[in-house]
Parts: structure tokens; C-alpha cells; sequence
């Protein structure tokens, strides 16, 4: 690859190549597209060149083979991430990781192993100093746009602390992506009032009430929905079962209308009728549309995408990863954090 | 009252007359209406006796004023519910808990103050022998059938045991009362393989292994809807942010349409065609169907619904009632928890 390390202003990603489940047709198709849409940043594809460049030529892509990051291992799906990213230093999630780490590129996007992109992220990349965990968040589309949630995964047994971190780092994402002036934030918890978390989100609460964030209090589940909060805080074993049972959403509705067709002709017609127009409507709920999730923490970009993704939504991660590199999320973060400690 | 605390096999099910935001219409009407529809138990109203009479006679029915028992008090929604039922020894829900712990009632029923219903059953009624914690379960719609989710809010910071109590009295709830023949049980985590839960979870998976429940191990939240499990069990803390959470997707359907709506005609007018369909499918998702939710683990039955009941959800909750009755949930739940202590 091209040694830019030294004078370089231009946002630089490489994207694996080998990540995902339709890998890698999808992540290459994807990548370049972004490309194509916004050639203002270098695009690296890291994983087997041999591959790689057979996709590109199966689709008529035209990609300067320069920009191609060898790694000849891959870390499957499946795998143990901690024992998989020591097993495989020539894989592309760890080749993608210690690029990021040596400063050759400013972001890397997989929608490979989720536990092992985490963990090379961590570990190889390494922690924003001052962060004790670095979280992944959900854009969970709501009554007035979007609701920022951290935890959704990164961690479980979050300490209070952590929480607080998690709401440094969601408020500054919410701010700089999301475009919310200043971001309120909450923790998730059974009810309103002071009290009503558990053990650990009563004390984040308290933390939280003497830290400079514009922290609302508690919020309960329905509040991730109505809009009444922009960054909700919560462990990642919460966060995490949430995110889940709200993907699932879309497939439960598809069934319940489903279920009305077969018992009566006219909501039948109706229902085919509205198809188009119900799915323009919860577009937003799919989370291709969203691209993948940045771990946030990180002493770098890391953006981590659904096994499944399609082309598209490795393209929206790029460019996710693109527009976090020039709102400088990294730099913000630790400025924040630096803050809190002191 | 008439005293049939001897000879009886007729279910007597107490309604608060008092309880939720639309008391005492609400309740009065509702519960006159499921003896109605189904006379053959025993219905007693508890409240202001004279504001019960002014109810019956605005709405031209005819009840048997021996059936009402006067309670002067009223706990209101807002009230603190340890304070409240001390305070408040002739309050209606005071009265009706009074009423299943003196035998002189089977089933109590109130859409009144939930923490106030929740303290009052646990305190007066009691515990069964050997339920360390009793629960709120929620009846969740998924794609083939329904789902029973323990603890939705009963209590948070549970242990490993409670977690194995939730998934025995789960476990009878839904071959009794949703007809499911071998319930499977699920811990909910963040990942099916072992060792993917909190510590809690983890511990509860480990006990759940060795009982003799259809115990399946861990399972997502998606799982609540995929219909994979009929039985999940988690901490109070997380079940009630699902819960709350899932009781906000139908408003978000309807914003996201209305925002459809708004940017193409030809899609509104569909969306105004569908309209009622759309209502029709998503009619299993609506509480108000359900009527409330038992408490399960108190030595009687006691069931707790919405402050904003509508009548048709106060019918519900009493016909549930009978039913649990005519199942002996209660009996049932006794002999499981003695077993596995066993």
C-alpha cells in the first residue's frame, strides 16, 4: 500500500474485505460504491488480493490494485474472537486493526466477526486513555428522529462508571452525527423517579447528576421510542436483549399482517395493496439503511456491520466512518473524557 | 358481604371498584359486564359503596348491593405504595387483598396503584411457601403464539434462584392457561451459547440445567417474538424496559406512517384504506386485550392491570381471574416450588 502516513489530511478507510456473511462480494461491491459516491478518501481493501481482485473484475469495478491490503487468513463467523484474532495474525480483521494502530489508515470497517472485530479493536487499536470501556451504540429511530442507545453490546456487568463513559461518548456521537445541539441524556431504568434502577444505574445516576451533561434522570423503556431523550444509557446485557427484540419487530409485524390477510379477502387485497407504502414507512426500522455500529472508546474509527449486510450497507458504513473522521470523534472523545477526570 | 367462606366451589373474585384513572366507571362497568357474559361465579365490588351505587345506576345495571363491600379509602395512582397501604388500612385495595388472605374471596382485581397491588398481595395475601420472590409475567404476541416473559416488574436485582422460580411458575402459567403442553424455558442473553449471560443469568442457567423444567438455555431477545420459546425468564429491572419498550412499538408504527403519509398523497390515501386492517393485525399487540397481569407467587390470585383500563380490559382481567381459578393455578405453583425444593 501507498506509505501516506506523514502528510496526509485526506480521510483513509480500509474496509474488510473478507467480512460478513456474503463476503467477499458484498463487502467489496459495497466499498467501492461508497467510492464512487464520495471519491474524497482513500479506500483500502484488506483480505486476499486474489479474491478480491475476482470480485472487482466479476463486477466491472475499476480499483487501483495499490490500494489492496494482503492477509491471506480469514476469521470465520463462528470463531472464538479472543483465541481467533492470536491464531490468525494474517487475517484481515487483525491486518485491518494494526492499520488503524500504526496510523497507515484512520478507520476500519468489517461486518466480520463481531467479537473479534471488538476485540482486535480493543486490543490492537487500544482504548481512548481514560476510557475504561469503549461501547457500541444503537441509532434506534424514533417519534422525533433518533434515539442514541449505549449499551448495546460491548459489555456486560458495565460498571457505573462505564455508563457514565458510555454517555460522554454517546453525547459527543449524538452531536457531531446526529446533529443534536445538546443532547440530553438519561438512564434507562423501571420509572422516573431517583431510585428506581438497579444497583448500578442508580449509581451511574448519581454520577451522572453531578457531571456536566445535560442529564434528564431516569427514563423507562417507552422513552427509547417516544422521543423524550436523545442518549440513553444502560448495560450492554440490557442494551444488547433490546436491540434484538427490536430487530425482530419488523418480522413479528410482517407476520401479524400476514395472519389478517389469510382470514379475510378484502384485508388481503388491502394489505398487498399498501405493501410498497408500509415498507417506504419502516424503511428507517431496517438497519441496513443505518449501516453498521461504531465502537466508540477506541483510539480510532472502528465501525463493526451485521453479518448479513448487504452492499449497501457496507456503503453506508464507509461513509459513516468518513463523516466521523472529519467531525473528529476521536479527538473529541478524549478531550470529554479528559474533561470528566479532571 | 355474604359469608360463603365455607361450602364453596363457586370462584368469588373481588374487583376494586376504586382502581385506575377512569375509577370507579371503568371498573364498575367492566366487571359487571364479565359476569354478563359469565355468570357462573361469584363478582364482589370494593369502594366507595355510594359512588359504586351511582355508577351501577348512571349506566341502568342492575347488581346486588350484598356484593358490595365499602372501603372509604382510595390509594392514588401517584401515592407511595409501602405508605399507602399503611396509611390506608380501609382503602379498597387494603380491603380486597384482606378479603383473598380471609379466605372470604378467591381473586383480587385492580388496575389501581401497581406498586400499591403489588405491596398489598405480597404483604397481606402472602407468599406461597417457598416463592422467595413473587412475579409479573407478560404475555407477549410473537409468530406462533405468545410468549410468557418473568419478571416484568414484580422486582429488580433478583438472584440466580428467583430466575428458576419465575421459570416454574411461567412454566405452569402457560400449560394452564395458554394450552402449551411442555412449556420450553429460556434465560434471556446475549448470546445462546453458555457462559453469554450476566452473572446472574449464567448462575440461573446453571440451576435451570439441573431441574426438571424443558429448559432450553439461553435465548435472545429476539427470541421473545420469533416465537422460539414459550417461557423467558430474566430480572424484573430488564423485563419491565422490554416490556415499556414493546408498549411503545405501535406508536412509533403509526408516527412512521403518518410520516409517509405526509410526503406522497397516493400513499396516504392507501394508508386510509388499510387503516382498519392495520388495526385488526396489530389488535393482539393492544394490553387492553389482554387484560391484566397475575402476580404469581402470592398465596391467591391477584391481578394487576393498566391504570387506563378501558371496561373491556377490566372484563378481561376478571374472566382471567376465574380462569386461574378453575386451573388452581395457585395449588399448582405450590406443589412445583416444594418439588424443586426438594
Amino acid at each position: 500500500m501507498p506509505d501516506n502516513s506523514t502528510e496526509q489530511s485526506k480521510c483513509r478507510i480500509v474496509v474488510d474485505a473478507m467480512g460478513g456473511d456474503f463476503a467477499p462480494q458484498n463487502a467489496v461491491v459495497g466499498a467501492v460504491e461508497a467510492l464512487k459516491l464520495n471519491p474524497d478518501f482513500e479506500l483500502f481493501l484488506v483480505g486476499r488480493k486474489a479474491e478480491i481482485i475476482s470480485v472487482l473484475q466479476k463486477n466491472n469495478l475499476s480499483f487501483d490494485e495499490n490500494f489492496i491490503v494482503n492477509a491471506e487468513q480469514v476469521i470465520e463467523m463462528g470463531e472464538s474472537p479472543t483465541n481467533a484474532i492470536k491464531a490468525k495474525p494474517d487475517s484481515s480483521i487483525v491486518v485491518g486493526a494494526k492499520l488503524v494502530r500504526e496510523n497507515k489508515v484512520d478507520a476500519f470497517v468489517s461486518a466480520g466477526n463481531t467479537g473479534a472485530m471488538m476485540s482486535a479493536s480493543t486490543l490492537i487499536i487500544g482504548r481512548i486513555p481514560g476510557v475504561g470501556r469503549p461501547t457500541i451504540g444503537a441509532e434506534v429511530p424514533n417519534i422525533h428522529g433518533t434515539c442514541y442507545l449505549y449499551d448495546v453490546g460491548a459489555g456486560k456487568d458495565a460498571k457505573p462508571i462505564h455508563l457514565v463513559e458510555y454517555a460522554i461518548m454517546g453525547s459527543i456521537y449524538a452531536k457531531e452525527m446526529g446533529g443534536v445541539a445538546n443532547p440530553t441524556v438519561g438512564v434507562l431504568s423501571m420509572g422516573e423517579e431517583e431510585g428506581k434502577g438497579n444497583e448500578v444505574a442508580n449509581e451511574a445516576y448519581n454520577l451522572l447528576k453531578k457531571s456536566r451533561l445535560n442529564f434528564i434522570g431516569n427514563v423507562e423503556g417507552r422513552d427509547i421510542l417516544t422521543g423524550k431523550v436523545d442518549v440513553v444509557v444502560c448495560d450492554g446485557f440490557v442494551g444488547n436483549i433490546i436491540l434484538k427484540f427490536g430487530e425482530a419487530v419488523p418480522k413479528l409485524l410482517k407476520h401479524l399482517l400476514e395472519q389478517t390477510a389469510k382470514k379475510n379477502i378484502l384485508d388481503a387485497l388491502k394489505i398487498v395493496l399498501v405493501k410498497s407504502t408500509l415498507r417506504k414507512a419502516l424503511k428507517s426500522l431496517d438497519y441496513q439503511e443505518h449501516g453498521g455500529v461504531p465502537l466508540l472508546g477506541v483510539n480510532g474509527i472502528s465501525i463493526i456491520g451485521h453479518g448479513s449486510s448487504t452492499p449497501k450497507a457496507i456503503t453506508n458504513m464507509v461513509l459513516k466512518a468518513k463523516l466521523m473522521y472529519e467531525r473528529q470523534l476521536v479527538d473529541k472523545i478524549e478531550k470529554s473524557i479528559k474533561e470528566y477526570s479532571n
